[in-house]
């Protein structure tokens, strides 16, 4: 099936005119889907129509907020809804009865599959909650504070705090708006981005100790092996931002995060910044991704297996490593 | 002298109705003071007027970009500017020959010491840059891509790329005309917030492998030892990044970091979160500063104040620690 693209006018035409909606986030959920899916419960409920989000995994603790006062009304749905669900198979386990009857998927993946009957994609948004914003502009409905912190939410989530190339003009000026609306931006992000488990500072201290540096600083090496994960009860994307810290060291070129699996064998997680293109890197040994954030797994002995793309680094680099 | 305080267009009058500009910054250059001047000085030069901006302190090499293409001229200043320059004794020793003679101050600290003939302040933005893209808004000058760089950067470093609560509305709407301009804010964003050099990498791990937690995790303690900073060769904006890491764990209310001068002494900075008033802790040990972010001197023995200093939180929150 390809989805019947529509306007943002006509997603919210579709909206209005709909009532006992359901609204379907993606599997290990994000701010950007929890956001997007909570402000558009809020305005559906807003509008006297029946409504409700539904996740296939558990939601993190930090993202409570978004949803907690949101009343779990239970009514059979008329019109189901994706956001941020760029695929069917995102719907994850529980939502996977699902698949085959989404009415409208509201995404900015320029990978959507295109599974919905309907889909208003913008594939330019820096995230799913700017994409919303876009359709609720046309519905003449109220932005109150609490929606205005779920679609912040989902904005500075998905932009790394308005950090990442994705920040758009569009993404702060609808930023702008929300704030005026009365989103609590310091507060969101304070909890976003300035909060990590303990876990993570007892990870982070074993991986600094381990750091290697490679061809005078411009390759920097993190090893996770299943003993530290298990010392410190750091979970998987405490292992994310391990990985995207290992660029951040003035010289380094290349990142490479090793992480141990449950079986033993180990992934290779490579960041890079201008001179390397980590999807060639990693293409070598079967993997793949962007060209500065990619990954694949090592086959054998994971030292060297590393000693192999330290060596291919430094034919893109047109130096010894 | 109290300044006369004039508003944002009669501030773009005075520019535009003078010659042979000179434009002060602060000492210990940031973000914000430079890229607000070069800003600046680029509008003027564009105009067809000379125009020059001086530092008392060697300029940090990550600022460059802001300023190493503009011309250095040499000429008798007719009309003297300062930017995002509080107080004359901010000036710094080198340009301290300018501070009776400041014609306009452009500024956004509440706390601006009226030592400009005219002073032009906007006590709610968040950064110079902005105050000075609010003037550059009634001058009919266009921006180009590098002046748009030079605010967006001045925006960005004050506001902790748009994660404080100082980000506005207003700041978040200038730097969507400012990316529509040219400003290529992901690759500023990366140079500001995403390269931190070896030094800081060698000393946090130091910090942490010492790190102590007291009261069930509700107070975090880095030690920083005058041995540590020579080991690692980490500087003292490097501590300031420690020092805001301190409060970051999930369950800390506050985080002191103990800081050994050269003369071996200690100081303690504190941050906190809602619960613990940071000015009345560091008072009871006459130092001072804000709720949330404040500091003072040890006067003995740095571990025995600490423990008092235990004794004092355990009393704020109604607990022993």
């Amino acid at each position: 099936m390809k989805s019947h693209e529509i306007s943002a006018r006509e997603a919210g035409e579709r909206l209005l005119s709909h009532d006992n909606i359901l609204i379907l986030t993606h599997k290990n959920p994000d701010g950007d889907t929890l956001g997007t899916a909570s402000a558009l419960c809020r305005v559906l409920l807003a509008l006297g129509k029946q409504a409700r989000f539904e996740n296939s995994d558990e939601i993190p603790v930090k993202f409570r907020y978004l949803y907690e006062d949101l009343p779990q009304e239970d009514f059979t749905p008329e019109y189901i809804v994706a956001v941020d669900v760029a695929d069917t198979t995102l719907l994850g386990e529980r939502l996977s009865r699902y698949a085959d009857s989404v009415d409208l998927c509201i995404d900015h993946h320029i990978s959507n599959r295109r599974y919905a009957k309907e889909l208003y994609l913008e594939a330019e948004d820096g995230a799913a909650a700017l994409t919303l914003y876009r359709v609720l502009q046309t519905m003449d409905v109220a932005l109150t504070p609490e929606i205005a912190d779920d679609l912040y939410t989902g904005l500075s989530t998905d932009t790394g705090c308005f950090r990442y190339s994705n920040a758009s003009a569009d993404a702060y000026r609808a930023a702008a708006d929300l704030i005026e609306a009365g989103a609590d931006n310091a507060k969101i992000n304070e909890a976003m981005f300035e909060t990590s488990p303990v876990s993570y500072f007892k990870l982070l201290t074993e991986v600094l100790t381990g750091m290697r540096l490679f061809g005078d600083g411009l390759v920097c090496v993190f090893k996770v092996t299943q003993d530290m994960l298990k010392r410190t009860g750091a979970t998987e994307d405490q292992c994310d931002a391990i990985c995207a810290l290992s660029r951040t060291m003035e010289g380094v070129q290349v990142g490479i995060t090793m992480k141990q699996r449950p079986d033993g064998h180990y992934k290779f997680s490579v960041r890079t910044r201008d001179h390397v293109d980590g999807s060639v890197l990693c293409g070598h040994f079967g993997g793949g991704g962007h060209a500065r954030a990619a990954g694949c797994d090592a086959e054998g002995d994971e030292e060297k297996q590393l000693q192999e793309m330290l060596a291919l680094i430094g034919e893109q680099l047109g130096r010894t490593i």
